[in-house]
């Protein structure tokens, strides 16, 4: 249910109000709009009369909230969630950019590809230490070894840190070297993982599974939120289609969808979605026009040699090129790089 | 096969070159590139010996083509093609944009858009006298009448005209009032249908079927080539995929693709594509984003009694309002409107 | 509308109903079951007051039929369809198998194999005389020729003959030479196609569109059955699902469901389910173990020169061994064959 | 490499290629069959000369597994792999019959219902304890009380136990009451998972991804085998499509391609497949016609009262009914139930 109180309620009143419904064994979330206090109580409802409660001292209204996500919902929260790392803040009228190469291979490659990213733009460092792949036998990532280099190498630059995590046991050793956990496609629903990262502190970016709904998504955030952890960012990475040309098939209806359904910032991945190096730019800047938050491309400045994802990596200066004409479509649409 | 001769290579030599590649029973089609020909041979190509045909006067080399569609590849014809119809130059640096009613349905419905439309930017007037419907008991057109109307309020602004032929009987019919035939999602197979375009000398739009490969799209802009006609453009109008809160997926990654692939002109629908007013804007600027040739975008000025399409149809001061944020946007894929 | 009459209305009476419907402007259908006239009326319902309808000499009730599709739900005609054609009793307790080359090549090929699938249980001769294909530089058919000798083929041994048009401009030439006129999966929505076989007077075998919902295919044997043909048969031929593996993934599941939304007969079409020859005997036996009505298989006698779909033809032996099989499935589902 | 030794190759030689394959780093695998060593040799295939390797003692060939999946693969181990569990003997011509509620809910519920699919033929029964579900605020399964009450029930009706792991860390204690440990559909491709289960001495049931393709299924089999356990069975449970009228489309094509590609069991969950009470019994026919190595279906004595899938779930004399069909159609198929 979504209780109103209000405006102007007292805080004493407001807090009356929130252990009423805990005492009848709802978990209340509250957020703050226009000078109201929003109360989302969630558990077995039947525990209340809600006609009776709108009769509560300061409350306003009780209704459903009719989706089946619900902290993460608008009707909920209406602003937009703002997530602050480093130099980069998330979901407000700065347009992120996170960049790096798919997988942390080694010092020399990490630190030149920070101060590249970082000089043309990039505010937040991205590389894999822990990689999920298809084949047992293949480069399965260099472990905490690289979540070390990857952290001096974005410290070097005044990047802020984002890296995978692939398992419940590793959410401690990530949370202490990044500082955006990120979930892959593959455990979009690894639901013991999403309660584990709940618990941190630490933002989350949700990497939307190759062949979930939006509500599908959305209820892996609330899985998430549930917790008590709402620093949570989407990441659109491109989905399963019929089409075999393109590694996937980037999904930038998905933008403007989630950006009305949700109050979480949404992030495109356009070197996953189409994973063609020559595709990336122009994906990248339709990620912008469509109103994304913002993008985390995949930037490697010796693609040939890389140990994964080399072809749809960008060379440095395709991304400073890049970078240059996002700045001029994100005018458009209100942002600044 | 393709054929490519010697830059300078007299006509008459040029001449000979075809009329043994046709004696030979092979269908053969012709583009200048570069200062040099380039000559499709189609069919059975057993026919002759290919290393004996690099020898003949004026051939410099004779490959295959390695794709299964031969006419539409940039292999064939590298530089873009351009079709004009009235004032759009589709395929070239001006972005063109087609806008009007789902179907046309009265005389002052169709002049009212025809002009708001007109007035904002478009150069082609879109608009249905034949409808395909999933029902057999829903609106299905004003047919002939339509077309007549849609005809004349198109030359009252200076419009061209685009509209769906749904049928190899409908063909002479559609050619008389339309500029532009428009081959829906639903037929892109039929392929009688594709033939009987093929031998028109009017500009083709060819929609991409619901869950049509890029491959399979071209194969079918290949059976409209085959027949004579090489005036294709091709029409990314959404895809099907899992999700059911837009009506469809706008494939973006498409235009990219297909603009590598093919010589062919690429338009986005993005009012099927999503399916939903508020997503129009966001998708059309992230089209021009990606690098379309054009949009085409349905507009009402009463889409609240619109007979068919109205909850995604723009209305004219929406429309307004998007041509401007094109504009900009175009500049930065150095496009005008 | 669904207008259920009185058991032991007098025909007059009935007469009198229809009649008063009809000059309301409504489209009716009817059926008889269990005694009891059931009408189906169709197009503008606001026409009558349906309190009122209730009211007339005869009716027992007047009730919305819910699905989109009228005349083809159980709803307007609870009892099983069944369809005569030759020997083969369509939709009944006869498991009905049709069987035939993809294409017809030539007299002696149509007469081996239509000796040989006659000989193993087939009451209906497959075979296609114009062939939709993805390219156009494929072999398209043998046209009217190859209906002529398919036609003495299965005159030679006793068989129907079900054979696909493509176009309305060829629904005279296959009336006149086929028993069952095949409308294929490209074509499932070539509505001026199902209007043209809507009003001949020949069974029709619709054919499931490769990423079509079922009730899209319920929709477009609507469209056929609003011309007035009720004689539709549905054939399940496989969907486009992410699997390469196979050509196309044969759906079972459609076979319970659609005979449950209606009374229309399902075939299965295992051959081009899954494309490869020593799947079909597999995915045909769990056809019939799903309740399918019956099946259309391809079968060859010499595969490799086969012009069209020979990896997926059955060899004749392979064939009559299925059909033993199959004879022992059909009776655990209460089927001969 | 598959490095094949020659028939009657003496022990202590093909010890001696073992170790001379370690040596070289490789992981090594060994299958009999037809009285001849078949060597899988995994990992960095450039620490040795394949062609010298011909020439060891004992070594008959050494060629490349062509496919991505090694140890699931027919060409490294021809025979069918069989997994005995209880009185259930999975792979063989036995056909194993799974059974049981979609949840465990208590004490009386979990033993009527073992007793009675017990008595219609099961040998194992399913219950989940951990329920992964979309919402965070939907039932989860009563844990592991859930299991204790499951072993006791399975144990009073002398039958095998399958119940579902979620989480590395539940392997333990999963371990201690359950005969088959089931990976989810969700996680597929939880690579922490898989390995975890793969150091386990349980068989595992590996249910598909939603929408993973045939390949990716046996490549996370091969994630599981490559940790040393071999014992993996398949469990095809349904696919995601386009279509909304089933919870999903179980893909019966599935089968019979993993019985070529694979030696591992395939088991089919009809249940899930469809998710439709009155569908279950022809998807379980029609999955054994198919070729399946057995069925997990799910079963409840107060279906409408169940805390999750009731509507999915047979009555038990419904369950009892299907087994009796699926003997015949078992002896079809060359299996007895």
């Amino acid at each position: 249910m979504l209780v109103l109180l209000r405006p102007g309620t007292p805080e004493p009143t407001a807090h009356d109000v929130i252990t009423r419904l805990r005492m009848a064994g709802l978990a209340v979330f509250r957020t703050d709009h226009e000078g109201r206090a929003r109360i989302a109580a969630i558990g077995d409802l039947s525990a209340l009369d809600w006609k009776d409660v709108e009769s509560w001292p300061g409350v306003e209204s009780a209704s459903k909230l009719g989706r089946p996500f619900k902290l993460a919902s608008r009707a909920f929260h209406p602003q937009d969630t703002i997530i602050s790392v480093g130099r980069a803040s998330i979901g407000s009228d700065q347009l992120v950019i996170m960049a790096g190469p798919c997988s942390i291979e080694g010092e020399a490659q990490a630190f030149t590809i920070a101060e590249s990213v970082a000089k043309s733009g990039a505010t937040v460092l991205r590389g894999g230490a822990y990689k999920p792949r298809t084949s047992p036998y293949a480069f399965q990532g260099l472990g905490e070894e690289g979540l070390k280099i990857m952290r001096r190498a974005a410290d070097a630059h005044g990047l802020a840190v984002v890296s995978e995590v692939m398992d419940t046991a590793q959410v401690p050793l990530l949370s202490r070297y990044a500082d955006i956990l990120q979930i892959g496609a593959r455990n979009m629903q690894n639901y013991s993982l999403l309660h584990a990262v709940g618990h941190t502190e630490k933002p989350i970016m949700l990497k939307r599974g190759l062949s979930s709904t939006i509500e599908e998504w959305l209820m892996s955030a609330e899985h998430i939120m549930a917790q008590g952890n709402l620093q949570v960012m989407l990441c659109e990475r491109g989905i399963r289609t019929f089409e075999t040309y393109t590694r996937n098939t980037l999904d930038l209806n998905a933008v403007p969808v989630v950006k009305e359904l949700s109050h979480l910032p949404v992030i495109v991945d356009p070197s996953h979605g189409v994973g063609i190096r020559d595709k990336v730019a122009p994906m990248a800047r339709a990620s912008v026009a469509a109103g994304a938050d913002g993008l985390i491309i995949e930037v490697h400045h010796d693609p040939d040699h890389a140990l994964s994802d080399g072809p749809q990596s960008l060379y440095p200066d395709q991304f400073e090129e890049l970078v240059g004409q996002i700045r001029t479509i994100a005018s458009v649409v209100g942002r600044r790089v």
